[in-house]
C-alpha cells in the first residue's frame, strides 16, 4: 500500500492530499443527464428585460456586421441584444452612497460596509448557450463584456479588486440556469489574490522571472498538460484541490486580461469553448465554477503577476476536515484528470473547426 | 437600501459579507424530512464488525456499571460495544512505513507522502444515534473516545496536529449515515490552525490576555449568544461564514481539550446534545460539519490558544466568488441565527432534563 501524495499549490500555502489509494477515474463522476426543468419564466430570457435592472451594457448586432454598444434607461429596455450586463438584484457589494466621489481609500474606511459592485453578465439570449456549447463568436462577446466591465470597475475609486466568475449548475451555486456570469468588485484585494501576488513577487525577486511563466513551461511537458492554442495553455494544476480542476493561462506574460488584443481574446473564447465543452462531454454537463485571477492593479505587479482562469468542477463535498483545517483531499489525480480532459478537448476542437 | 455588512473573523484574515439585503431567516432553511433510506447493510452496525478493520478502541459495558476498554485483534472482533475506533479503510493520511520510529521530524521530510493517520469513531451501536438525539451518557463516551485518540495520536513522532471532525448528512460529506466521527492526524500544523495560533499569540503579547477569553466575555453579552452551562458557552461568531454557524467554547481558558476533567467532559456532551439537538429541531435535521480546533502542542501555546468546536451547518453553496477570492457571502446574520438557535436550544435543554 503506497502512501497518498501530499502536494502544495505553486503559490499558495495550500496543501492537498492526492488520494491515490482511493483513486477515482474521471469517468467515475459521469453525471446522469437530468431533463432540463422547463416552465416558469426566466428573467434573463429575451422579452423579460423589464424583470432585471436597466442594463448598462447592451451588445446589439449592428447592420454593418459588428456590434453596437448601448445602455438601457430606467424606462426603456433594449431588445434584440446579444449580451447584457446589469446590477445583480441581490447584490453582495454595492457602490458607496456618495457615488464613489471620494478618492481611492483604504479598507479601514469601509469596515462594516460592503462597498463595491455586484453585476450580472447574461451571456446569450439563448437560455442554454453555456460556454461548453456556445458559438465561439458569442463567447468572444462574453469575453469583451468581461473586459469592458473589468476596465470600468477598476477605474472606480472605491474598487481595489474585480472578480469575474461563473457558476454552472445548481450544485455549483447557479440559482438561475440561463447562461450568465457574475462580476464582483471589492474594496480590498481578496486574500487568495493577495497571497498569489505576494508569492509571485517573492519568486520574481529570487529567480528574476514570473512564477507562472516558469510553471507553464514545465507543465507543458508534464502529464498534466491538456490543450493549447496560440494564446493559451490549459493544464491540470499540480496540487488540484478539485477533481478535474484545470487552469487556462495566457502563454504570453500578462498581469491582467486587459492587456489582451483582439486575436488573443478570440483565443481565450476558443480555449474556454474547447475545454468546457470537453468537460461537458466527458462527464455529462457537471456543475462547475470558474474564476478569473487578475492583477489588482495593472501598474503595480506587471512584471511578476500572471493572470489566468481557474475552473473548478463541483464533484466533491468539502467536509469537516477541509473546513476546519484548510487542507483538501482530492480523489482524482491531476494526471488522470488531464488525460481524460485532453482526449475530450481534442475531440471537441475537431467539432468546432470550420 | 442599506449596504451589506463586511465583517472579519476574530482571528483569521477571513472576510465575510453579511448579506442583510437578501437577509434570510433561519427557518427559510427548514429541510423537508426525507424518509431514511433503509435496506443495504451498514458496515458500522453491530454484527458487521468484520467489515471494518480491527478496532483499536472498543468501549464495552462493564459489569460494575462503568466502561471496559478493549481492542480487537486481526482475527477477533468484540461484540456488544458502545463505541468503536478503527482506521478508515480509505485513509487520506497513513502512518509511515517505518512505523514512526523516527523522531519527530520536520514537514519537508514528509513532502510527497501523506503521513499521519485517518480514523473512524463509531459513536453508538444504534445506527441513528447522532449527537442531536443521543443520550448524554453515550455522547460522553464519544467525547472520551475523541480524547483518548487525540492523546494517543499527539504522542506519535510523525504527528504535528490532530483534527477531530464530524460530517452529518450526505450533503455535508457523510458517505455512511451511521453515527460516526473521523480523526485525521497530519504531519504539519494545518494552515487555519496555524493562523489562529499566530493571531492568538499576537493578541496575547499585545493585550496580556487570551483573545478567545476576551471574545467569550463580549459575545456572552451580545445578540449572538446562544446557550451556556457550567463548562461551555455557545455563540454565533461575529463573522460567521456559514448560515447558522455556531461555536462551542470552554469557559475556562484551555489550549487543548486534553485538559478537561470528568465534569467538564460531561458539560461538553450536554452542550453538543443541546445545541445540535436545537439545530435539528429548528431546521429538520440539516446536514452539518463540526471540527475541533485545538492547540497543536499542549506545551507550546497554553497561555494564548483557546480550543473550541466550530459547527458549520451546510445550508449554502460556496461558488465561484468564494472559491476564487476566499471572501464569503452569508445570507443569514449571526444575530438572527443566534436568536433561532437560542430558542431551540432552550427547548431542547428542557427535553433532556431528568
Amino acid at each position: 500500500m503506497s502512501a497518498n501524495e501530499l502536494r502544495k499549490d505553486y503559490l499558495l500555502e495550500r496543501w492537498v492530499v492526492i488520494a491515490t489509494q482511493r483513486r477515482r477515474r474521471p469517468t467515475d463522476f459521469v453525471k446522469k443527464q437530468e431533463p432540463a426543468k422547463s416552465g416558469g419564466s426566466c428573467p434573463f430570457c429575451p422579452g423579460n428585460e423589464d424583470k432585471t435592472p436597466a442594463a448598462f451594457l447592451v451588445y446589439l448586432p449592428s447592420k454593418k456586421g459588428g456590434i453596437k454598444r448601448a445602455r438601457d434607461s430606467d424606462g426603456f429596455r433594449h431588445r434584440g441584444w446579444l449580451v447584457r450586463g446589469f446590477n445583480n438584484l441581490y447584490a453582495a457589494f454595492s457602490p458607496p452612497s456618495d457615488g464613489g466621489e471620494k478618492k481611492r481609500v483604504r479598507l479601514r474606511e469601509f469596515l462594516g460596509e460592503a462597498v463595491g459592485a455586484h453585476e450580472v453578465v447574461v451571456e446569450s439570449p439563448v437560455h442554454d448557450e453555456h460556454p461548453g456549447v456556445a458559438s465561439v463568436g458569442q463567447l468572444g462577446l462574453v469575453v469583451d463584456a468581461y473586459l469592458e466591465r473589468l476596465e470600468a470597475l477598476c477605474a472606480e475609486p472605491y474598487v481595489r479588486y474585480v472578480s469575474i466568475f461563473r457558476n454552472h449548475g445548481l450544485e455549483a451555486g447557479a440559482s438561475l440556469s440561463h447562461a450568465h456570469s457574475q462580476i464582483i468588485a471589492t474594496p480590498f484585494v481578496p486574500r487568495l489574490v493577495r497571497e498569489e501576488v505576494e508569492a509571485s513577487r517573492r519568486f520574481w525577486k529570487k529567480n528574476g522571472k514570473c512564477a507562472l511563466c516558469d510553471i507553464l513551461e514545465r507543465e507543458k511537458k508534464s502529464q498534466r498538460f491538456i490543450w493549447e492554442n496560440d494564446g493559451f495553455s490549459v493544464f491540470a494544476p499540480w496540487a488540484s484541490v478539485n477533481p478535474l480542476e484545470f487552469w487556462v493561462l495566457p502563454k504570453k506574460h500578462q498581469a491582467s486580461p486587459l492587456e489582451m488584443k483582439r486575436k488573443q481574446r478570440g483565443d481565450l473564447a476558443v480555449a474556454l469553448r474547447v475545454c468546457l465543452g470537453g468537460l461537458k462531454a466527458l462527464l455529462g454537463d457537471p456543475p462547475y465554477n470558474y474564476g478569473f485571477h487578475v492583477a489588482p492593479d495593472v501598474g503595480c505587479c506587471g512584471e511578476f503577476y500572471h493572470w489566468h482562469v481557474e475552473v473548478y468542477p463541483k464533484l466533491a463535498v468539502w467536509a469537516g476536515f477541509e473546513k476546519s483545517t484548510g487542507i483538501y483531499i482530492n480523489t482524482v489525480t491531476p494526471e488522470d484528470a488531464a488525460a481524460g480532459l485532453k482526449e475530450a478537448a481534442e475531440k471537441e476542437e475537431k467539432k468546432i473547426k470550420p
